[in-house]
């Protein structure tokens, strides 16, 4: 079965999408990251960084999350909360993305899941020691008040429970995806090159 | 780095010896194994059953273990239980293969935590999903009483129940390995050759 749609999940500071980018370029395919943000956005009328924080951060269960009404479209929500109207749209704007049938990435946001279903899909988990992506973070987002190693850990703890409560499976467990890399051991480039051989040997 | 050892950690049924005695051959690397519970049971005078069954998969705290003694050894097991003491002898024995410097294969045994300050190693984690192995075990072990799915969700709990013993780590977890393969998805052979071009990418 060809693949046409690679999903990447990814640690954070990983470099999952310096992968999804080259792997882009390499493979002619689609990239969709923050793409799937705007059109989120310009669905629900939030901005791209409510969109951003809710969409792959926020437990499915924030009390917050049950006093919102999205904006502009009152009585749309349906009684859920923000975070499952949110992901309501971002999978469908996921689907219609699969749907649209363009060889595409999709990083993030339970693709994984949200495409069980669909023939063609190569799920990918990246992830390292948490030195290596303490250094990444700091070189690609710059430093902070918190110690990189504590913005890794809150990230991904939060990443886990959204990826658990939209999907009732563990984050980060193999048995989800069909290559998992360790891009410290191997470097995001030579994670690329496997994951293109996978794709190529494919057709 | 050069790789010169290959860890292979693995789901029941997913592949391991299979794979492990491909990159044997391909590689021209030793393949370690069934050959450890030989050297193990050559030391501690226990039978191969019993290593085979104690050394991967008891958990070391178990009530039953206290009970006996290394044959023919007595007093040679300091306080230690049985489970404890196999393990140390395995550990010993899989130091002793690192040591001696020719490029090998070790299937299993918690050999990724046991080399882990060991230059040059590289960690792989096999595994599918249950459908798949269901099928593989079958038609490598045969029928029995119990149906496949119980037999492996019975062998994966007990590996894991005995990694996390010794290494206090969770078996599986991806940031124990170097790469992670789902052979269902990728198949036996093409996980060899994406291992075995990682490998000589490496010299």
């Amino acid at each position: 079965m060809a693949v046409k749609i690679i999903t990447i999940s990814r640690q954070f500071g990983s470099g999952g999408r310096t992968l999804g980018k080259l792997l882009a370029k390499d493979l002619g395919f689609e990239y969709y990251d923050r793409e799937i943000i705007d059109r989120v956005a310009g669905e629900t009328g939030f901005s791209r960084d409510y969109v951003a924080a809710n969409g792959e951060y926020a437990p499915g269960n924030s009390i917050i999350s049950y006093s919102f009404e999205a904006a502009g479209t009152p009585g749309i929500m349906n009684g859920m909360t923000t975070t499952d109207y949110i992901y309501s749209i971002q999978r469908k704007k996921i689907i219609e993305i699969a749907n649209a049938g363009k060889p595409c990435i999709i990083v993030g946001r339970c693709a994984d899941y949200i495409l069980k279903e669909f023939d063609g899909v190569l799920n990918v988990f990246l992830y390292a020691d948490l030195d290596y992506r303490a250094k990444r973070v700091v070189a690609t987002y710059g430093e902070s008040d918190t110690k990189p190693e504590k913005r890794i850990t809150d990230k991904d703890k939060k990443r886990a429970a959204n990826y658990k409560h939209f999907t009732d499976r563990e984050w980060g467990r193999p048995n989800n995806y069909d290559v998992c890399l360790n891009s410290g051991y191997l470097g995001v480039e030579k994670c690329a090159a496997i994951i293109e051989d996978i794709v190529r040997s494919s057709n």
